[in-house]
C-alpha cells in the first residue's frame, strides 16, 4: 500500500507542478501581448473546489486577457468508494472497486482569430489493481496555416519518439477519430495526439507512464506557444472576428454533443463550472453560411480532415 | 387509403398556411421595429430542401433584423419506408412500418434583451395504422417580467380550454419537465405547453386533433407578439446585452444536450442547418458568473422553476 500511496502523491505533484509551469508560460505570452498593445495585464484567478464524495481541485482561469479571451487550467484529484459506470463499462472487473483519479486539463480560447484554440489534458487512474494514464492535446485554428500544423504535429511526433511506450501514428489517429464532429463530417481542428488507458507493463511501468506524462505536459509549451507568438500580433478585422466566433460554434457543438468528459460530467452532476470552462467565451451560429470559394475561410476545411502533418 | 391521403394533404396544407400566417405576423412586428429606429427592413429568406429518403421542406429565415436577431420558421413533410428507431422505440408494433411526418417549427431570437426568445412546433405523424399529433410552445426570457409570464400562460390556458382533448395543467407540466436543463437544475425558460403523441379517439378524432393544432398555430401570435411589442423598445445597454448572450449559452446547452429533436437529428444525419437553426445567433459562456443579489439578472432564476402563472 505504501507504493500505491507514493505513486499517487507523485502523480498529483506532477499535475500540480504542471499547472504552475503552464500558467507561467501562458502568463508570459499574455504579458508579451499586453506589452504590444499597452493595456493593463490580466492574470489567472484561482478557484478551489471540493467534491462531496472525496477530493477536489483548483481551477485557474484568465478572463478577458489581451492574448487569451479566456484560458483555464484545472487540476483535480478525486477518489471514491466505487468506480463510476463509465469506468466499469470498459472494465467490468472494476465494478464496486474504490478508485482514485487525478489530472490536469486546459482550454485556451485566444482573442486574435489567427491564433488557434488549444486543449490538453493528462490524467491518471487507480482502481482495484489497475493503474493507467490518459491524455493528449489538440489544436483548433479558425484559419489554417500549414506551417503551424506542421510545427504542432512535428513537435508531438518528436515527443512520442522519446518514449518507447508511445507511437505517434497511433496516438494521432486516435485523436483524429475522437475529435470528429460527426454531424458536420469534419474534425474539431487539426488534431494532435490522444491516448486512453495507457498501462505500461513491467516493474518500471508506472515510472515510464509518469515520464511520458511529465514530458507531455512540458511539451505543451513547445507545441503551442510558438504558434501563438507567430500569430498573436497579426492584424484582423470584423470579418475575421465573426469567422472565429462561427468556428467556435463548432467547438461548442463538439463539446456538448460528443466530448465524453463533458457529457459524462453533465450527466453525473459534476462541477458544472469546471466542466463547462471548456466552452468558448463567445460563439456564433449562422444559418447556411456562404463561403467565397478560395477564401481563407473556405480554406480551413482542408485542415479539418485527417492529414499527415508530421511527414 | 383515400382518407389517409386526404388527411395528409389537410395537415400539410395547415402547416404551410401556418408558416405563411406566422411569418406575416413576425414581419409585421419587425416592420414596427424598423419604423421605430428608421433602419432598412429585413424580410424572411426562403430556402427549400429535399430529403434523399423522401419529402422535403422549406426553411424561412430572417437574419439580422431590428426586432429579431434571427427568426426561423420551418415546414417539412417527409416519408419513408420504415419508421426510424426513435419512433418504434416507443411503439414497437410500428417497426418496419412506412411512415409520414409533417410539421411546422420555429425559433425566434430577439435582439432586445428584454424580449424573450420563443420556440414552437406543431407536428403530425402517420405510421402503420397510427396517427398522432404533437407540439407546443415555450418562451425563454433573459429578464423576467411577471406580467409577460402571466399573459403567455393565461393565453395558453384559454387556448387549451377551447379543446376537450387538451388539459392545460397536464400540457404545462409536460413542458416544465421537458424544457429542464438537468445539469443546471433550472428550466430553459418559463415553459408553456407541450404534448407528444396526442391521439384523439373516435370517428372525429383526426378532425379534433387538426382543430387543436390549427388553433395552436394561430395562438402563437396572440401568446407571443404582445410580449414582443411591450418590450422591444425598452432601452438597454451593454450589461443587458451581455446577460442576454450569457442566458443564450444556457439555451445552446439545452438544445445540444437535451433536446430530443436536435440530438436525434444530429445522430441520424438530418438537415444540419435546419436542425441547428434553433441555435442562438450569438451566445456567451462565463466561468462562475457572479450575480448581484436582488439584481434583475439574479431575479430571473425564480422564473426558471415551475410556477402556476395562469392561476
Amino acid at each position: 500500500m505504501t507504493t500505491v500511496s507514493m505513486s499517487r502523491e507523485q502523480v498529483v505533484e506532477l499535475m500540480r507542478a504542471g499547472q504552475t509551469l503552464l500558467i507561467a508560460g501562458f502568463e508570459e505570452v499574455e504579458a508579451e501581448g499586453v506589452a504590444l498593445v499597452g493595456q493593463s495585464a490580466v492574470s489567472f484567478a484561482t478557484s478551489s473546489w471540493e467534491r462531496p464524495g472525496g477530493g477536489g481541485g483548483t481551477a485557474r482561469v484568465l478572463t478577458e486577457g489581451v492574448v487569451f479571451e479566456r484560458a483555464g487550467v484545472n487540476v483535480s484529484a478525486v477518489h471514491g468508494d466505487a468506480v463510476p459506470p463509465s469506468l466499469y463499462h470498459d472494465r467490468p472487473h472494476l465494478k464496486g472497486a474504490p478508485y482514485f483519479a487525478t489530472g490536469v486539463s486546459m482550454v485556451l480560447h485566444p482573442r486574435n482569430p489567427y491564433v488557434p484554440a488549444f486543449h490538453a489534458n493528462y490524467r491518471y487512474f487507480e482502481a482495484g489493481d489497475d493503474r493507467w494514464f490518459g491524455g493528449g492535446m489538440d489544436m483548433t485554428p479558425a484559419y489554417g496555416f500549414d506551417e503551424d500544423a506542421r510545427h504542432f504535429h512535428t513537435t508531438l511526433k518528436a515527443y512520442c519518439a522519446r518514449h518507447a511506450i508511445a507511437n505517434y501514428q497511433t496516438l494521432k489517429e486516435t485523436c483524429d477519430r475522437y475529435f470528429t464532429i460527426n454531424h458536420r463530417q469534419e474534425m474539431r481542428g487539426i488534431g494532435g495526439i490522444f491516448f486512453d488507458m495507457l498501462e505500461p507493463q513491467g516493474d518500471d511501468g508506472f515510472e515510464r507512464g509518469l515520464a511520458f506524462a511529465k514530458d507531455g505536459i512540458e511539451t505543451i509549451l513547445a507545441a503551442y506557444l510558438p504558434v501563438v507568438r507567430r500569430r498573436m500580433a497579426m492584424p484582423y478585422g470584423e470579418r475575421e472576428r465573426q469567422w472565429q466566433l462561427y468556428r467556435r460554434g463548432r467547438y461548442a457543438e463538439f463539446n456538448l454533443v460528443y466530448d465524453k468528459g463533458t457529457v459524462f460530467g453533465l450527466q453525473t452532476n459534476g462541477n458544472i463550472e469546471a466542466i463547462l470552462m471548456s466552452m468558448p467565451p463567445l460563439a456564433r451560429w449562422e444559418f447556411q453560411i456562404a463561403l467565397e470559394p478560395g477564401s481563407p475561410e473556405a480554406d480551413v476545411s482542408r485542415f479539418l480532415q485527417p492529414q499527415d502533418w508530421a511527414a
